[in-house]
């Protein structure tokens, strides 16, 4: 049997080809596919239309030991994937009556007759595995052709993952050898990408040629930088010590800008803090508008150590729901360290927190001056000490909030 | 000369067929590239491989009149597009004094002496014309091959798109011969895909047979659902005329779950709304956390029309910050309209605003109760009267929150 060590992967439909909607599937697909060892060459992309798809198919059948279609596997006319593969491979269609009747049944579960439409998703090319579909009446089909693997998913995410992890990984696990692709993602907050590069770099080309080669990619966001390691070995263990040494290089060279190296997103890793402490937060917020409280809350049992949050968009909710003073507000303006470390206590006092965290900053696109220009953002906390931050953020208004989200919750983490 | 209809976007580098980054490139390039009447038939994706490349290249250029390529014209050796292009279109390469001398003096004026491996990117095919790239180093590329445009474009956003704005688009759009596709939006919240797919079917079928043909997709994502029309056609104000009156007829057979028809997100109706009235908003905020706070403030102006907000995870917040009689969360529990009702007056009147809206749920996964399951939200609004609605979502947290942060929008946007 010939061992399974590429794959391609080709969407189907044509709203994937218009400005509105993206493939997201081959993101959880290719991950799937790394951790059996399995390296994705290229994806395609194709509208509803026979000729493209056939085209685009024997394409891929000619470079990957596996090609995986998702989508067009439904009931209407637009629906052409069954059929086409069908066609490109010379394999008739045949009715499968036991698919049938499982469509049947799952529309009469419902109270409805199975519309005659239907019955186009129990044709089933001869000689191919029909996979069970709990989640949507279009069964997958697994073709083998050659040596080689041809499958056809269906296209909402809810239905193609599940179907792949229970029906597809085992086999082609099976296949691929024991040879997997490791992964690991270094993440950091408050450096460029251009400085976590500089930092990295010496330190990159030694894990490259290593006997276990690592790749190293870089990727950046408002706010957040990821390294990710990679590596594909049979000798899983040996993959996950070369990998271990080389998170730990590079977390040493770049040092506490990294708040994590196991997965966790920045409010994740705030909320164990707080949680191994037994504290509470409570947070203001000006300019983020409820974005920090937002990602606290994002995290399942927040509410253990989170106990809400002011938003003080109007200056007379700072004075009256935070107790910041008007005089403060008028020596200093709305944005200064003096306004923000009276949010950050006055929250913390009557939200009843053991630390209050306040935002106040100018997300723009107006509302900037000569000597606070937009950008210009406060970040204070109040725990035993109080301690605020200025910072000045380049972007349009998304990218400010954003910046200055993570740089809130990284001052949290930091005290 | 050939006409332009149809075109098809190569996006290229190894990062893109990892689970962690994806091409977007192709959505903005399809935006535009729609805007001038050039329909996409298919996008590929390959990893930075001579042959695989080559191969889709190949492939794109039997089938397409324009043949778009994104990313890999730096300079290291991973950057290999321009070499492919040229073998596989044989055009020798040769080098441009010109281009040379514009990247030298780019690094100059960093003072920085340039790298001699930038030197690859002053090669070019011949009879190719050089793309000038002011945000970057890499020029782009056009060439002209029997009557078909191959044109290799940067892989940065910010270096691509202004170079297609101003060095492409006139080229195409001159001989795309005034075809255009041209596109409306109608946005629904408040019913599921099947239920707008039931009313809207009986009115599709007509619009695809007219004299000018609309196509319709529909789009869903928790709390929204999206009716896209397209006409494609040379008589931009025919093509205006029919989508018009399809969104009017679709907009009429929905009735009033539809809350845009000109691009604008529900917050930003729900901003217009208030801001035509000078009335001022407050949000008292439970199980979404910050969430409809967040996309409130996402709009820029939005200081004009909202106070602020409390965020009251703990039922103390609820009591002492928003004026919750304690009575009413032990006799109903703190997810029930009595609540959701004093929760909105509460922050009415303590924000000073003229309108209170308020939310409080169990978005789970825990913390449910056979009377109460996971996905039980209420939703309370403050005016000139108080009105409370109950939910029962169903998904996930996240989805739970997304769905609860729609509802409330729309609450608002009706009363």
């Amino acid at each position: 049997m010939r061992e399974l060590r590429t794959a391609e992967i080709i969407a189907v439909g044509s709203e994937l080809v218009t400005p509105h909607r993206i493939d997201t599937n081959s993101l959880s697909l290719t991950g799937r596919l790394n951790d059996i060892g399995i390296v994705v060459r290229a994806k395609a992309v194709v509208g509803d239309d026979p000729g493209d798809l056939s085209a685009v198919l024997r394409a891929a059948i000619a470079r990957a030991d596996v090609v995986i279609t998702t989508g067009g596997l439904g009931p209407t006319e637009d629906d052409l994937t069954r059929e086409v593969v069908a066609e490109t491979l010379q394999l008739p269609l045949e009715e499968d009556a036991e698919i049938l009747e499982t469509i049947r049944r799952r529309f009469a579960r419902r109270g409805v007759r199975m519309p005659e439409i239907n019955r186009r998703q129990a044709m089933v090319p001869r000689g191919a595995t029909a996979l069970p579909n709990p989640n949507g009446t279009a069964p997958g089909l697994l073709i083998e052709t050659g040596g080689q693997l041809v499958i056809l998913l269906p296209g909402p995410p809810r239905e193609m993952q599940p179907m792949f992890d229970t029906h597809i990984a085992p086999r082609l696990a099976e296949r691929a050898k024991g040879r997997r692709v490791l992964r690991r993602v270094i993440k950091i907050t408050g450096r460029s990408e251009s400085q976590v590069e500089e930092l990295a770099q010496p330190i990159y080309a030694p894990l490259r040629d290593a006997a276990i080669r690592i790749e190293t990619t870089i990727l950046a966001s408002p706010g957040l930088i990821e390294l990710h390691l990679s590596a594909s070995s049979a000798d899983v263990e040996a993959a996950e010590r070369a990998l271990d040494t080389g998170v730990a290089q590079l977390a040493a060279a770049l040092g506490d800008v990294v708040f994590s190296t196991d997965g966790r997103a920045l409010e994740e890793v705030v909320g164990s803090l707080l949680n191994a402490r037994s504290w509470k937060i409570a947070v203001a917020e000006s300019c983020t508008g409820g974005l920090v409280l937002g990602r606290l809350t994002d995290i399942a049992g927040s509410s253990a150590w989170v106990t809400g949050g002011v938003v003080a968009y109007a200056n007379e909710v700072k004075i009256e729901q935070l107790g910041v003073p008007a005089e403060l507000i008028a020596a200093h303006g709305a944005v200064s360290e003096p306004v923000a470390k009276a949010m950050a206590e006055g929250v913390r006092t009557r939200l009843h927190a053991d630390v209050g965290l306040a935002i106040t900053g100018i997300a723009g696109p107006s509302g900037g001056t000569p000597e606070k220009p937009v950008g210009t953002v406060v970040v204070a906390i109040a725990a035993s000490a109080t301690e605020a931050r200025t910072f000045r953020f380049v972007g349009d208004r998304e990218m400010i909030r954003r910046f200055s989200t993570a740089a809130a919750l990284d001052m949290v983490r930091r005290s």
